[in-house]
């Protein structure tokens, strides 16, 4: 079960402030949040499926699941038996800190330790906007071909942590990984990148383990972790 | 060799009555106007490269290639031998009608028949402004998903064509063929639907087809087609 909520659209003068708000209020919550952005159809969803059934034993998880109009994702996300929201932008197709922090409080966080916004399928956008999010990361597809750095630098800015995903259909594509990677090291050398298969599995392990870490980082160790 | 060009971002009261000044104006000019939209990495410029490379005998074709900063499309549009510009939106998701008509203005349409505008790739902002395209068709590649008619539906909805491209890599997806074009002509019934696979060139001749067929019907017929 999932409940829809129909986001109301506020204009602030600083966005940015209003996510350093957000941050501050997850801090005092204990609640970590990830904004996971990519474009359509690169397996955000599937990515998430994966991740939450992997990590709900050890953390409590929440999901904010962001799309125009449609329910399609809080509905398969529903299944894994965590606590989901639709939030529907009303064709607005990024999220900003507002309209996320409207989400996170339709959400309830105090008995949540990872809250995961799935962002609207959109590599401009979402990337213009601080959510309020602790850390970003996005799913970049074998599919969608390796020149995407060049195309959509600020959401490789932006992001802490690169998913490539669907390797298991590398040998079908020509998909230059090693060139991807440096692409997106020279926008973000920071950034951790991660190749991955959501369908198969492999490499999503070292995607857990960062995702949980990072959450340790901000909410503290819990014992069972 | 192309240009790029920094397009001015002007907000227009009514971007519609902008759109209809703009198709007034390629009538006039008997320029055929398509705007070409899809996600990122969905297979635009390789749909455009092989069109071009099998219509630019018949027609005089000039393509504008947007994108939020980089030349990585214009570059390989260029090496077809038609005339094309890099738009840059700076920043901006979508291109507006007054954006278009800046950079018609740029390209010059008084020697071109088909005029093509590959939009940002993004299924959402772009389906909300009206280009002053004549036709618009979008591309869906099978790594994407059957569900982007229920996830993106105002995208199917304005849009005249839909090509499902990458059909050669079906077997590696779980995309329901039949179960897409339901969902996309129950959104828009008058639909034309292709499945196509620009990498093999199964499916390409009846896209061909059809926009040569609209491109006669907006600017007469052509001795040589």
């Amino acid at each position: 079960m999932y409940k829809v909520y129909e986001i109301k659209q506020r204009v602030f003068a600083d966005n940015d402030r209003e996510a350093e708000k957000v941050r501050e209020e997850l801090k005092k919550e204990k609640t970590f949040l990830l904004n996971l952005m990519s474009s359509p159809g690169s397996g955000k969803t599937t990515v998430l499926g994966r991740t939450i059934s992997r990590l709900k034993e050890d953390l409590k998880i929440g999901v904010m699941e962001a799309d125009i109009d449609s329910a399609v994702d809080a509905d398969t996300i529903s299944r894994t038996g965590v606590k989901v929201i639709q939030l529907h932008t009303g064709g607005m197709c990024h999220l900003d800190a507002d309209m996320t922090r409207q989400g996170l409080q339709e959400l309830g966080t105090e008995d949540v330790d990872l809250a995961i916004l799935e962002n609207v399928g959109n590599l401009v956008c979402p990337a213009e906007f601080d959510t309020g999010a602790v850390k970003n990361a996005m799913i970049l597809s074998v599919p969608e071909g390796d020149d995407k750095p060049l195309k959509y630098p600020l959401m490789f800015k932006v992001c802490h942590c690169l998913l490539i995903n669907k390797t298991d259909v590398l040998p079908y594509f020509d998909f230059d990984i090693d060139a991807c990677i440096e692409r997106a090291l020279r926008l973000n050398p920071e950034m951790k990148i991660i190749p991955v298969s959501a369908k198969t599995g492999e490499g999503m392990e070292e995607w857990y383990r960062w995702l949980r870490e990072q959450t340790e980082q901000w909410i503290g160790k819990k014992e069972n972790l």
